[in-house]
């Protein structure tokens, strides 16, 4: 090895020893604040605020050349040892192992927990009302019809609170040795990303042969060996693979944000940076809405989301699913909920929680 | 918040601030490094036997609160980073996701890097061997017959080396709410884990119904509802799910460590601490074999394992799987396996590789 190469290997040692040093001072001031908590008789060792202001500090002041991303899942990372020291939770998802939503769960609280992974939305909510869970991470938005509603529907009989969202941005292109579309016979692809890019296949290839495999990388993989098909996966599999693009960004939805919740027993206190869902019943029609949602744009609280669903209570006809920006302990939140309730048949807070940091 | 916590948050704070100075002083190194490799005209990023002894030292150096696998799982991670910023490594390994093979390659490899998820070990390989992957990752040794076997007979055609072990320790234990094992009509568990436990359940629970379900975390939460059943599961899953111990460490090998292989197309130089593996050939009779190991036992040199594998070669009628301390540079080992030579067939190394660091 050249002396240039050895000295950078010295360097990085010390500076190891350092990082070293630090890491474990912060595991034993994580200890001091459990020490203390537990003198001050609170009970709650996981904090979706302090957590969400921490990374947010990460990725302010970093300035490379680590991505943010991967800055702040270093820092979530430790964060989540220290946690451990503690308490090692446990994270119930929508299983199996291997799903988005347990690289969803495992992004938001890092690999110090242990995640259990569950066969149904409802499993999710009831372990975790139970107490056999500390938490639990449902997705909530995708194209993938249905779920979404299972976790809407959900929310009208639990008492669980949401305490973080949590976000995974999915892109899909279609992938191919073959440099003419017309030539394709065969489209390879995860399940989950057939139905994400549904409409595109049925628009631009719907005489073509679908074929369900175990994940995208194997679908790249396959595609690389039979010049008559394509596959639908993300751009590292292009690169690996060294297929070229037949179309880019094929998802129907052209966000395809993947969006996940936390939810847990307790409410989370600000973070700064928050959104709060709700969920409001009334008996009048939808046309109504618009008037009833008067108080949010009064009291300029920008809405982020909105869902009808029907009830499934005899009371009322309909219930709406609402995101909004702004945590329910800001006064104009609050306000704008209290003016609300007076038109709303019910208003269910479902929880004000941290917007997703990355 | 008491004034206490809220002074250890400050401290916590600052040394967070230092924490990330560091972290992006070692980015910085990393990118240095492979700057210097590059005018250097190296092309190896990745080297095996640099991240073992790190490693090391940092287990050697911790001193709590967090585990020396906590610790040494940090700073992987921190390595794994940096290392993507040259590059990021695609990593075959036997899949399907979720398996205990890729909790293995993220175990060695940090989560910086894309798995790849192939169907048979002979993919793996092949996907190493072509270039696709950087590396492969496979189960060498564990109680689920015939998957040694596989790899064993992979490495007999393949030119690939042997770069790194991983190893996963596994103990199972039989849980329920019921106090007495003759109540028990059905027990849940992973195929894997009621492979792992075969012996023992054909011993003890030979008239009982085994039930494969998705993971043993869902096997205890099953459990945990059906008191005729018990759960072949992990200690985590007793606690979480208040679950008794009708037997403990049901596992039919008492140290039942599931090994893993990391195969790549270089050699790994010293890390010192380090195996060799290599097959043999022989026209003998297995009778022979111990004369022909008589090198071993003369330079001090001990043997960890050794495999017979008929060779599905013409010329020679055995092959043998034989795993060594020491590295092929080591003097000790240079020479017993000279000696090895003059009576085997062939001898073809495998690989030396870095023990596994925890």
């Amino acid at each position: 090895m050249s002396d240039d190469l050895l000295s950078l290997r010295q360097r990085i040692d010390e500076l190891d020893e350092q990082l070293q040093a630090l890491i474990t001072e912060r595991a034993r001031l994580a200890e001091e604040v459990a020490r203390t908590k537990q003198a001050e008789g609170e009970e709650v060792f996981y904090r979706a605020e302090r957590e969400a202001e921490v990374l947010r500090g990460v990725m302010q002041r970093n300035q490379g050349p680590l991505s943010n991303e991967e800055m702040a899942r270093l820092f979530r990372e430790i964060m989540s040892a220290c946690l451990a020291l503690e308490r090692i939770m446990n994270i119930a998802f929508l299983g199996p192992e291997g799903t988005f939503t347990q690289a969803a769960a495992l992004k938001h609280f890092g690999h110090s927990v242990q995640t259990l992974p569950l066969g149904t939305i409802g499993d999710v909510f009831r372990e975790v009302e139970s107490g056999n869970a500390s938490y639990g991470v449902v997705p909530v938005e995708n194209s993938t019809e249905g779920v979404i509603n299972h976790t809407l529907d959900e929310f009208m009989n639990s008492s669980l609170s949401i305490c973080g969202e949590v976000e995974l941005r999915i892109h899909h292109h279609l992938l191919s040795k073959n440099p003419d579309i017309r030539n394709i016979h065969r489209v390879y692809s995860h399940q989950q990303s057939l139905a994400q890019c549904r409409k595109w296949l049925d628009m631009h290839l719907s005489q073509v042969q679908q074929i369900d495999v175990s994940s995208n990388a194997e679908a790249a993989r396959l595609a690389s060996t039979d010049p008559e098909s394509a596959a639908i996966a993300g751009e590292s599999a292009a690169d690996i693979y060294a297929l070229g693009y037949l179309a880019k960004n094929i998802e129907d939805h052209p966000e395809n944000t993947t969006r996940f919740l936390v939810v847990g027993k307790r409410e989370t206190p600000p973070s700064g940076n928050d959104k709060t869902s709700m969920l409001v019943y009334t008996r009048n029609k939808p046309g109504a809405l618009y008037t009833m949602l008067a108080p949010f744009a009064q009291h300029n609280i920008s809405m982020s989301r909105i869902e009808s669903r029907p009830s499934h209570q005899g009371m009322w006809n309909y219930a709406f699913f609402i995101d909004i920006e702004g945590h329910i302990e800001d006064n104009n939140v609050r306000q704008a909920i209290d003016e609300l309730e007076e038109s709303a048949s019910l208003v269910k807070i479902l929880g004000s929680y941290p917007r997703a940091v990355l």
